[in-house]
């Protein structure tokens, strides 16, 4: 019998064989921070705040008390009680519905795979923000869509650009969705302005596009008289236009894996059925731990979230003070409302990759801007900075580590 | 503005917008059993062998031992101490791997669906049993594949028939791979010989066919001095060939979603590239909690292993007996020597349909056996039995009122 060389014929969007750069980025352990490396690369949350003692009472009564009953095979949709809850919270944020708009997930990702598993075929275009979160992209490879990227400015995704670009395509040629994080983006860390939220939904209506809202960070705001911008799924006429999607990752961890999809119970029975070829349902004893950690008597998860406003508004702090000390002129970066990161432009002709790798070799892990256009031009001399799970002092070493690269870099 | 009557605009494979049979079925919660309902339909473990406290000390010790480390985002391969008693584990039943073979899972439909997304393209053609499990098509759905269904008889697929398919079909029209459950199959609860699992394997070669074997249920026998049937990836000539897929569902519970891919390192690679698009990696809470409870000095993993198989053991009798009592020679059933099902031909022209429904008003739930069918061609008088999550007891009750319900539609 031959060697077999060649045992997978492999599909199509696998072809090439090759890793891509966002994916290599992303795998790297060394972007999130390991040993003596600062990490500012990952969306981590601060590992000092997951709430251990609290969790475990919530993983004890789901297991002694409601152990038989939520250790089965359990429903796809999600337990009932932990999707009340989801719907209650995000009436906090002025999104009001009820179970029946909400889809329990494995991570948000999840959502982002499954809204393309219910809308993309082989080729189709997505409409995104550019830098958009270079993740979102791993979720949909496989049907290979063309991406219409639309800049990002300090007030988040330029409308108009989309608008002309949707008259300029014609119905024809419209993307099946427009993929946003509005609210502190990913990466950039900007948020986009109420107009431009009303704008896109009433770009979405006139071209009957669907909109996917990504809002990992948007309980995170660091002004506190101010809030958080309504998320767009809050504004009159979402409902049957936007897909919103939550996550348990930011507030309480993301080792777990929960997150939830907000839509109308048409679109919701959907993602349910896509979802019930993925992984059949989302981990029911996590699910009902949960709810017994939100309604637990002797833990405040609201005040949880609240701390953690304070503690990623003390690190944006350290790290706009940083770099003010560090870089002052020679570069430009954004100053975040909430949420883990920020974005910088190195001087001109700074190639952000070769800072990434230069900043590794003097210790802190960052990600080249490049990785974060989905059509691989533009960011070439951008960093995104995460300063969410690393303290003041690691900041401020950090950002020295930083400027030690560029220096290496610029020569 | 218009009403939004069509927001989303489906992706293909939802053009039709209608649940097949076989959703339905999966997710009508009466197949599971509730209430007074006896349920013989889902593959559910015996609830009542949950092993609840040694469970409880497994995720305490994660979460206050370990729990900064495990709660952060995780390696999307899994973590190394679970990929390492996987791959020692897996020792026990003759297939000698390390954790570099080893993909860890978020339930094993994820691992058939991974495996759908590195090798299909749309229309490709799959080779199955037939009966299959009807869980896998949803987790190909997107593709759209074709089915080369191959009959099952007493020893497990027929593989003289898909020789002589994939001889007729030539290099052009072969399947992308050929799923199977070799060991107390779903749904017959029937094995496959050594000898059919050895010319399996010689058939990948000659055809260059990647094998995937789907095997929930083998650590279930019910013979303790036979053993179960060596997986065809313990065999000579599959490391290449064979994809083994292995889970934690049936031997601790199905709701935490715990499974494991088992192939060569170049194809773990592809697998967790497209894993990374799904849900980034599995809960690495609930995997260092799976650590501490294998290796808990307090309680014995394996021995739980063995006690399942006793209590599987008096389920598959009682239900044996119960047939034999009641259905006399009017139907035939398999004699499964493993696993959690049995599957049942009426007497002919009795439709498994009619009966499911009239056996579910008269208080038994059970699958008609049609869904297990690819191709929608056969299985019309056969149901699939599950004994494993119903007592002696009830097992004997849920037999007469199953009789109830055959003579109703039989007349």
């Amino acid at each position: 019998m031959a060697h077999a060389t060649r045992p997978v014929r492999y599909a199509a969007w696998l072809a090439d064989g090759v890793q891509s750069a966002a994916d290599r980025a992303v795998s790297n352990p060394a972007s999130l921070g390991i040993g003596d490396i600062i990490g500012f690369g990952g969306g981590q949350p601060a590992s000092e705040s997951y709430p251990l003692e609290a969790l475990n009472r919530a993983y004890s009564r789901a297991i002694l008390e409601d152990g038989r009953a939520v250790l089965p095979y359990g429903p796809t949709n999600g337990l009932l009680a932990l999707r009340e809850i989801v719907a209650e919270r995000l009436g906090q944020r002025g999104i009001h519905v009820g179970p029946e708009n909400v889809l329990i997930l494995t991570g948000s990702l999840q959502g982002l795979h499954l809204v393309g598993r219910i809308t993309l075929d082989h080729g189709d275009t997505i409409a995104t923000e550019a830098p958009t979160f270079m993740g979102a992209l791993a979720a949909w490879e496989h049907q290979q869509p063309e991406y219409l990227t639309i800049p990002v400015d300090e007030h988040g995704m330029v409308v108009q650009v989309l608008e002309e670009a949707l008259h300029a395509r014609g119905p024809a040629r419209q993307p099946k969705f427009v993929y946003l994080l509005p609210t502190f983006q990913n990466p950039s860390g900007v948020s986009m302005t109420l107009h431009r939220r009303q704008k896109l939904l009433e770009l979405a209506e006139e071209h009957d596009l669907l909109i996917v809202e990504d809002d990992p960070y948007g309980e995170f705001w660091f002004d506190e008289t101010m809030g958080s911008m309504p998320p767009v799924k809050s504004l009159a006429g979402a409902e049957e236009r936007v897909i919103y999607l939550g996550t348990f990752s930011k507030t309480l961890a993301p080792g777990v894996r929960l997150a939830y999809a907000v839509a109308s119970p048409e679109t919701i029975n959907l993602l349910a059925r896509a979802k019930r070829g993925l992984d059949f349902h989302s981990d029911t004893l996590l699910q009902q731990a949960v709810v017994h950690l939100i309604r637990d008597k002797e833990f405040d998860f609201e005040a949880h979230v609240v701390e953690g406003r304070a503690i990623y508004k003390a690190r944006r702090d350290a790290m706009l003070d940083s770099l003010e000390a560090v870089f002052s002129s020679e570069a430009k970066w954004t100053r975040p409302e909430g949420g883990f990161f920020l974005w910088i432009d190195l001087p001109h002709g700074v190639s952000g990759d070769a800072v990434a790798a230069a900043a590794q070799a003097e210790g802190v892990a960052v990600l080249q801007g490049s990785i974060f256009y989905p059509n691989h031009d533009g960011g070439f001399n951008g960093l995104r900075l995460s300063y969410s799970n690393a303290t003041p002092e690691h900041i401020r070493e950090g950002i020295e580590r930083l400027h030690r690269g560029v220096a290496a870099v610029a020569g």
